[in-house]
């Protein structure tokens, strides 16, 4: 048992924060201000794509992807990942928390593309690869992932009622998504669709398939931005609402075989929430950071914050519950690398019920000291907290991983 | 001791609950379908013109204001108000803030003009009277209350920047406030400015003055709309930054004497918190009546939510924390009324620090229970959410009513 | 609506907390003194008798009693109760607890007597009012209440294995109880026994009745004293493991009928658990008090307790939550008092649910602020936290309250 | 970074998870049984000394005490030591919290021997390890630690107000002393004392001195077993108020220099946490074992305890919570070997802060899920619960920790 950061991640903890603190920090007034000026609020601000540039050139691009080539050989995609393991970038994803609007991006490591390029690497034909995983792995194009749906808790897959209906040698997707990260963003080009190819199939779990759409396709309406406690979440491309009414794409754009959607969404879950994870722990960081400096510069009643009432038991309380949530994620990477998504199942549904909560609750007590600044635009708090909240219903409730892992805890004793 | 309502209170009670399902409640869509198509959105949908004129006909207005007329006499606004105690107003006030956004301002029972009113009524001369609470208390104008501001902790009222100067027969204001709610309505007409007219006296709670300031006299910007979370709150004028550049007024409009501000003040705060808290308790029976329907409706894993686990005890802990926030603010109107704001300060801090606090894990726990819905804006519950959480601010943050209330406890024992 | 205690409530509290003052504290530091000299620490120390007769000389006697006798008549028991209504007894009941050992049982109004009382008083035949209830109301005799078995989940009151078997003349009774309070005192004198007489019966609520154990019947064995934390809870008779091993009784024991004991124990349980919740709320009163003295007269690193970090936060959050659980309570006890038990189920359940968590909350706070003294017997805190927490789970744990109230509110919308 | 444990470590694990199964498990009611027949209380049940013999047997004998005897050479006590790292350690001290009356004080790694045995193979002279840390070694004697006293807030160590006076060749300790850990024992021989050689120095923390004091010096009195909630904890020789009157020893007594007890205290400190919280983890362990099978065999209304409610909510939350304490204890245990404890002052804080805190939330609800079992002695979750809950203030209240915690936060932004 070792608690110290190995060679490579250390070097490349140390290069990633020095690019946070030349090149994403300033960076981010200059977004605000650029958004500002935007023909629309989907579009992108100029200095993210500077930051982009910047970020390949140092090297610091799509850390999060394991595959590195070394064994894949020849494939579409191989040899573009940095060839980090989980608990190699699990760190790093952290660092970029901090500034979640510029630096993920900046990184080629936001969500959901993380998700969905590995989703491709690991179960995209090599066609596939080729149109779609090649230029989100250049940062060229964005893609979503459309599986929860309005009328329906989607955080039981059976519940999905987005119909892929075989016709000829095509497919055609029927239904309606809502809370599709990314999706208004105009460099959107693609969607991976989950839906039921056999909706009355025996095994309730094969069921689902997923399926390639793209975002300009005949019968595709992006209807409109959902919110998120009235934020839009322009800089990640926003929450669409979209219908798919009748949308036909050819057969070759099913990943992997028919009844897989399953099994693939469980696969693509484990490392998209540990990188959420991940990531709400820079968040922390940064509201700490912010806590601390208000606490020591605004006075009441003769005294600064820092000296006075709660503040300080808010500032300890955060330092510990965020010292025990980032290794508990770690531990998670590591049993990743070591015995698979599978074998960290328990993990994985342990940091996806602790990190979003106790986030949540560090950053409202940020708030709280922040007074009117931190429920206001002036501060990233208040959408912080947002962000994290949402992260208590997002890819399941949090009552749905206790109960499940109640479940696993119990049958040790059945 | 007898917790029945009286007679008027009931009878109010019963012609508000019809209005509530004959008027409000079906103008809650329209008004959202007219609000889509305002040239600004800081315009008033039509259907609110419609229900004040309406409730107005009914003889639900002005309901929040204790004074009939009987007794005052001639002067100006007498005579308008309901002439309910408050303890016959909280529960018409509950009730209102089931649709806060309409009802409120249907009945002209909305803050900030029901505490600017009130303050009018007690502290403004005649011609004050004549030029500013008539119109409001005929549902004419809108007005704003202009305290908090940026620089400083305002909780602590010695902290105010704003400077309030004697100039010949006029005064100067200049500062800088923000989060002035209601300033961004282009109805609202006046302000009510809390600055300094002797910033360097002996007696720190003798050096602030209330002034009236016209919203469109020369060297007032209302700046920028301020957010909550990532509301605007259009229905309720906004929260305003606005910046008194040099603003020049005639010295009579000075409310009450000059020194008088602070104590203007705490005399405005005691309604003003207990409409809030009543408005409240509206919004968690809300939230409560959302939960059990949805509840009731959703299906997972093969079973309604309401049979599963935890959203029983959900259900149960909000019905018990409501019961008891509206005993004690019944309490508090009751004291209000017997032994004056004064008598009733415990209490009234009693409620502001325990009333937004609880209605906040309700409507979290609603939110939670209504998924990705629940942080939507198809679901009132979201924005419920962010302006029950800006109410541990607003007036001072729970942590300062909370040391205020443990020193008149402690010093029992001094 | 009114929240002023009528005429006759408050000349029994001041002449109770009169009694409390010259009588009760002073008497608190004999009782210990008088119980480390006891030969069975399940005597009672002489200073209690001295109490008793003083509070029935003072007229403060049976107040809990609601019949006075006027409109019953000449029946046993009938015109000994002070013939308060429950508002009126229960801010006497606060009071006495205030000091839970000595007050409830110095005024004859100490559970589990108290509904024992009441139970006999409702449904006892006119020799079973004559040979417990009188001897009760006088003081002069103990009685236990034997629901709760240690083989099951006795909150299912379905579940109760207890035999009461009819042979000839007589009934038979056999089974094992548990937390059977006040049975370890010598002066209980008798038993109230809940056991099924038709276990098989059709109606699942029919199966059971309630029949008169007396203490010294063949086949009663007090087997041992269960503990709380630790504690035997001597100053209430503890509460011990009962076992009646083929126990012989006449037949007219039985109370009520055959089948009734069901609802017997329904009715039993209202004013039970009010008292309960008065004296809840009485011994947080002490734990504030205890909390302010405590935090003005410990000095720690320069300064005062209650001039540091979250101190005043306790005593503040502390005051909020007693005002909202008393009118709660309150409001329960005028409810039962125009509506009926039945009627106040509802708020019986609220109260039951909120106030011991609430009180454990106060008395956990006051044992922190209090160091190592606060854990020991040096002060009456850590042992006051074991009676509030076992509440947790007397009479049915908060999760069975929550459960049936929850279902009552979810029903208004099915 | 790795999260495995070592070679040492695992096999140690698997011969003391071997041991528990064999020798102490099956003990635990031997014990119970034994004690109830022991002349004294505080006497040791003969299995005990069975159970230490066997561990010594087995080489599971002082295995916390780093120091092994390579380094050291030929000094006393050197090579009793297991040698363990604390990193080795904490999770044998882990397994022994699983049986906390039984597997320390068998394995002779019992709080506060551990403490003082370190502390005197640190800073004892050689006569001193010769007569009191050899026969600690063997397990011969037992020993205690005074410090807390109960006329000042003793977290503040500056308050201690016991005087060490020098008087010709012998120091006269005068003062009173309370919750002196293991003094009840009749097998505790000495006491290590912390009082004041320079009440009235310049350097606040160079007044206070320690000193060996056998507890049958003449002016020694073990005055009284003070109580934690209800419970005198025989186990683990009780919780003693002890006086000191003049009681006069050998100038030779005194640990280290005078003017040193403060900086030895502190470094007595860190081990005596780190074990605490290990042992702490091991109680949680034990309460979600116990939850889990009561879950299972207990059926209410129909179902089993498993299917209903929030029980599986409590299980997942004990399971997410004790995996995050557990890796910040490892953590802070490989810093201490690492970097010293000095280095892992912070760490040592949060694990004090976090743990105690979040265990007693574990073993609340496993009493809760008990019912009156789990407040009872017939299982052991209530004594557990006291325990934990007396490490909130042990060795200084969590708000002490809390308020060091947040000064060092901030010190880094100031």
């Amino acid at each position: 048992m070792d608690f110290a950061f190995d060679a490579r991640t250390e070097e490349l903890r140390e290069r990633l924060l020095a690019f946070m603190d030349t090149q994403v920090y300033p960076a981010e007034a200059v977004a605000r201000e650029q958004r500002e000026r935007l023909a629309s609020p989907w579009d992108t601000p100029a200095v993210v794509e500077e930051l982009k540039a910047e970020a390949r050139r140092q090297g610091l691009w799509n850390l999060f992807l394991p595959d590195s080539g070394g064994e894949a050989g020849g494939g579409v995609g191989a040899g573009l990942g940095a060839g980090l393991t989980n608990l190699q970038y699990a760190p790093l994803a952290e660092i970029t928390g901090r500034s979640p609007d510029l630096a993920p991006t900046a990184l080629n490591c936001a969500a959901p593309d993380t998700g969905n390029m590995e989703l491709l690497a690991q179960f995209g034909s090599e066609p596939q690869k080729k149109q779609w995983l090649e230029p989100l792995l250049a940062g060229e194009i964005r893609s979503a992932f459309a599986m929860t749906e309005p009328e329906v808790a989607s955080s039981d897959a059976t519940n999905v009622r987005t119909r892929i209906e075989r016709d000829g040698d095509d497919y055609v997707v029927t239904g309606r998504k809502w809370y599709i990260s990314g999706a208004m963003n105009p460099d959107c080009a693609v969607f991976i669709v989950m839906g039921k190819t056999d909706p009355d199939g025996a095994d309730v779990r094969r069921r689902q398939s997923m399926i390639l759409v793209p975002r300009d396709a005949p019968g595709v309406e992006v209807r409109r931005a959902m919110r998120v406690y009235g934020y839009e979440d322009h800089a990640h491309g926003g929450h669409a609402e979209v219908v798919f009414d009748g949308v036909r794409v050819p057969a070759s754009n099913l990943v992997g075989e028919e009844g897989g959607g399953f099994a693939i969404a469980q696969a693509r879950l484990g490392p998209g929430r540990i990188h959420h994870c991940m990531r709400l722990i820079g968040m922390a960081e940064r509201a700490i950071e912010l806590m601390c400096r208000r606490a020591l510069s605004r006075t009441a009643f003769g005294r600064p914050l820092a000296d006075q009432g709660v503040v300080g038991n808010w500032i300890a309380d955060a330092r510990v519950t965020v010292e025990q949530l980032r290794l508990l994620v770690l531990k998670t990477a590591w049993l990743m690398d070591t015995v698979g998504n599978r074998g960290a199942h328990t993990e994985i549904q342990a940091i996806k019920i602790a990190t979003p909560r106790a986030v949540v609750g560090i950053l409202d007590r940020a708030v709280q000291l922040h007074g009117a600044g931190g429920v206001s635009q002036d501060f990233p708090l208040a959408e912080l907290w947002a962000a994290a909240r949402t992260l208590q219903l997002a890819d399941g409730p949090d009552e749905v991983h206790q109960r499940s892992l109640a479940r696993r805890e119990l049958s040790r004793y059945r």
